[in-house]
């Protein structure tokens, strides 16, 4: 049974965090922290969970404290402050799953020009936390930056084309769309509900954060250095992502060498539900679980390929990844406390 | 371990049954039916199932061979369907949860008068499956009749007012509003998406059939014979059902002795969540559930109280009952499968 | 031509009335105020304005010059800043139409009991501003306190019967839902986009403002001192207000009765659409129209009516009637500018 | 004052087409048709419309009579149902235009290669009815084959980049999406509420048959033959469209040349509103309006443009263009009946 805190609790991937490690056979919660709401009930903050987690929010001001009590630390703050908790903790023998961005770029300049923050712990031993392409590196890490929502759908759906130098890596556009909780708890009139519902948008073209982290794990597969277009869009929802990837493939490669490249890349992934050729994801057939769902087209007319992948945002896309990431750092049945039916409809 | 097998899987209450039973412990899905898709796969008619249950669908007409196979029937059918496998099971030791309307009433009159139908199993031996008000008849009984979904909201609301006399039973009204999924997966123009999407109606008004299923406990708990006005609305959102009661007090009766009735009645019922006085509940909060939320208002200007309830419809209304049902029947704990956290937001 | 100003014009009420008013062929719009967005374009605070309304907004410290060129001033603002703007014009010929709830109260100890503020302008000559039933008052008035919005849908509903002597008056409870723009443009967790979507829940119990003024025309109709019990809901959409409203019925009032009440009421007006026993309104029915829908049900079982309202909050409930009244008071043809089909689906 | 009939007038378009001549100054409904509903009130079929158009719907079967009673006749028919229709009035007076597809291809072989019917009427008359870029044809047809909904947001967006040549053509990737409403008013179980609510999905990838209708228009003004790749998604939501649209820039192509080409395109038109470079659509801002609002972004790190548009698909996407055609053959101001203001929120 390890021992797990979850610093920053009272986001919308801090509050899912609880409710998949609420199931955990292995994992028990001993610290909770807010600093806005420190010396609160969590179930004062989100009433859906009074009587399930009573627990008390303390500051993250006792961070040492914090980190000596526990095994593990999920840190779920916003980007420039979990940096600060890995320093504070290096010495310490407990391990860390930050959910945000500071430790996800192996170049820190990547992450200071569109971050536009100092970065302050680039020497911090760290890999990147999606879990199914990056498992080894994962066992063994003091600390690993859990892979973004957008980026995770995008990545799991681009990268076996990556790695088998199936498409033209200077063609790629992923068009992604999003429910709202992505957005965060934080209320603002763009998030307002009347503002929203019954309409759609995007936002951020060309110029959303999760651009960089895409293009670092396709360049890793691809061993070229990847630029693409990432368009993110709002979606009058509260769960899920949709990745809409668009590549043009190689000279002779065919709609089978394209299956053939999902096959062997997921086959044996549990989280990674393959639809095959020409049937395509729907968020709400993953809502509320760990899955990604993949589909993909050949279009013979343009000589492109189109994936379309499927998470939740909240799960797969956050907490969940940060559970699976957990499990496989802990030597865990990676399914540990995900193992669960999407809740449909 | 319990063998069990669902009649009916392809409704929205059978999946989600068969999400529940996925994740209890004691439990093992042995058949499941359905007439039209028979043959086909139940991941191929749910396509979130993929990878999770990829069972083949059975037809019903082996009804025989699947109660000697399993311990526990669980009958997702239309009302006037379940009469008959409870018939044919009835030399089996088999047991049987049903969660249509044949097993729910008494008197079958009543059944026949509002349902229309003739009653074929009038003689049955069976108990009215809401598990915290009717637990110790649940435990042995043959035939459990889940109690329905509006009625377990608005029957969990008032049944510990009508059971200490706080309420003059002639005065009380139930105003009932549900998400979508309560009315079933067939597709039907009032209920295509852009009809009902940003729309807010009511129907059946004074003439749901859930009318005297609600009539049938309170009378029951009250002593008297009760007459109420139930009218449900169908809110433009997939799950949850919120009744807000109305009722006016008897002389004497104090806001202390309403709170009284709650606590003693529910205190003690992990899936109730009483939030207490002037505390309301949500759908979203017991989302996904096996919760119910309870919160009451004592108006001193018109001497009424207000109760207001709060299920997700497809389980705390229908499949997690049932499998709440099955556990106490089982002499199991009654969480087993249950246990978890509501999916917010 | 009527020259008009729309103080406050940056909420969804006064954003809507601008919708309104710029259909409407002897209306024009001189004046729109902001104290927050003053300076700027109502197409920069509202992006669907652009190109169609890119007038400037000023602020309201120049009122006695809004008011000395305008014929009639619309105010949108919160309860206890219209008595300001009232004052400030009383010595000037412009009219007033105050969408608050500043003027609503005959009485203006119920005002201050149940807004909490000071009433600073007790003897203003004003009329209560639901068209329907006060429309001889409104032809002359001064100031005009257009009806609210959950108390137009009741009122409607109820009036004819008071006003017949059908329905004990101390039976009466009304059960009201509304989309989210009823709570205004002003960003709050509560109306934070995921945490109402797929929810459903009550506030407000007993204690909403609407309460009183639901109270006081009611008691005008039936000539008693009339207590209501009010409970309104948030259903997750954007806009309308269904009311469902119960009463019980006195001795010998039959179905004939009821109907031919709510004929003789409404069978001439325009705005009022009348669906007749057993046909109910649906909110999506009257959408972006100044359209009101009644249907009702006798309940033998009960001896109770329950008569149906559905309105658009934003239209009928605040916008649409405010130019109502402006074309009563006009002398106008009521329908100028507000003769048009709902939006649907 | 033109008469005109609605063929087919009990689907979403043909209600929403009798929702905007309602407002017409100079159009009156002479006649309106359904097949499956002759002999009731349309009212009766929309409640809506109750009190506003209360006409009795008749069958096709006398269409020669409606022909002649006719100026123009407005076709809202699945595909390979308005070719009988304009074949039957060939000799008569009247003028056509046709919401559905048949009319829409200069070359019948694209047709019939993507919608797998026979032509029946290839030598007709006919012109594409894309208001904004057809203008001049559109004057003097006998037939309008009135763009499609994606159609008309995709081209809007890309023509002018097309024209001027700024553009690889050989590059374009329309990623568009719609609300429900598109799909049309036949219950289906993809678009049954509970399917489709929180949940967002692909359909038709690269196969959807406003592929050929956007090359058709792109090869019109590039002078290429332009094959694209298209997606459609379905967002929960009843209303609007939005596209997301790429393109590879010509080598010196620049931000201004961009800025330049649309400015030129649409500055005089009424119904384009254009936001210019890094300000982006919402469908909410055109919702129930015939506007297209246009954004678009210059990525200089993959030296791509990306064009969004949005518009309401029943309105600038089908009804509204179609009036607004219907102002262009008759010679009427353009803005006749189509003169609103969005409803927002």
């Amino acid at each position: 049974m390890k021992k797990v805190s979850v610093i920053g609790a009272t986001g919308y991937a801090g509050a899912e965090l609880l409710r998949l490690l609420y199931n955990h056979p292995e994992a028990k919660v001993v610290n909770i922290t807010s600093e806005s709401h420190a010396g609160e009930l969590i179930s004062d903050v989100y009433p859906h969970f009074k009587g399930i987690y009573d627990m008390t929010l303390i500051s993250m001001k006792e961070i040492k404290k914090i980190g000596e009590e526990s095994d593990f630390v999920f840190v779920c703050l916003p980007h420039g402050h979990a940096m600060k908790v890995g320093k504070a903790l290096m010495d310490l023998p407990v391990r860390i799953i930050d959910l945000g961005a500071d430790y996800r770029f192996a170049d820190t300049d990547v992450y200071e020009a569109w971050y536009k923050v100092e970065h302050t712990h680039k020497d911090a031993e760290r890999v990147y936390g999606l879990a199914e392409l990056y498992r080894d590196q994962i066992k063994s890490a003091k600390i690993i930056g859990n892979a973004g929502c957008y980026t995770t759908a995008s990545i799991l759906a681009l990268a076996p084309l990556a790695q088998k130098h199936l498409i033209d890596m200077s063609t790629i556009i992923v068009d992604a769309k999003s429910g709202v909780s992505g957005a965060g708890r934080g209320a603002k009139l763009p998030n307002h509900f009347p503002e929203l519902y019954d309409s759609f948008k995007a936002y951020g073209v060309a110029t959303h954060r999760h651009t960089p982290e895409i293009e670092q794990a396709l360049s890793d597969f691809s061993g070229e250095n990847v630029v693409i277009n990432f368009t993110p869009h709002l979606v009058p929802m509260s769960r899920g992502i949709l990745s809409t990837c668009y590549a043009t493939l190689k000279d002779g490669v065919t709609a089978e060498m394209v299956d053939e490249a999902f096959a062997s890349a997921y086959d044996k992934e549990f989280f990674v539900r393959l639809l095959g050729r020409n049937t395509y994801p729907a968020t709400k057939n993953v809502r509320g679980s760990n899955l990604c769902e993949l589909g993909w087209h050949i279009d013979n007319r343009t000589n492109r390929v189109i994936v379309l992948s499927a998470i939740d945002n909240l799960v797969k896309g956050a907490a969940g990844q940060a559970v699976q990431n957990f499990n496989i750092a802990s030597g865990f049945d990676e399914k540990l406390g995900l193992d669960m039916v999407p809740v449909y409809p």
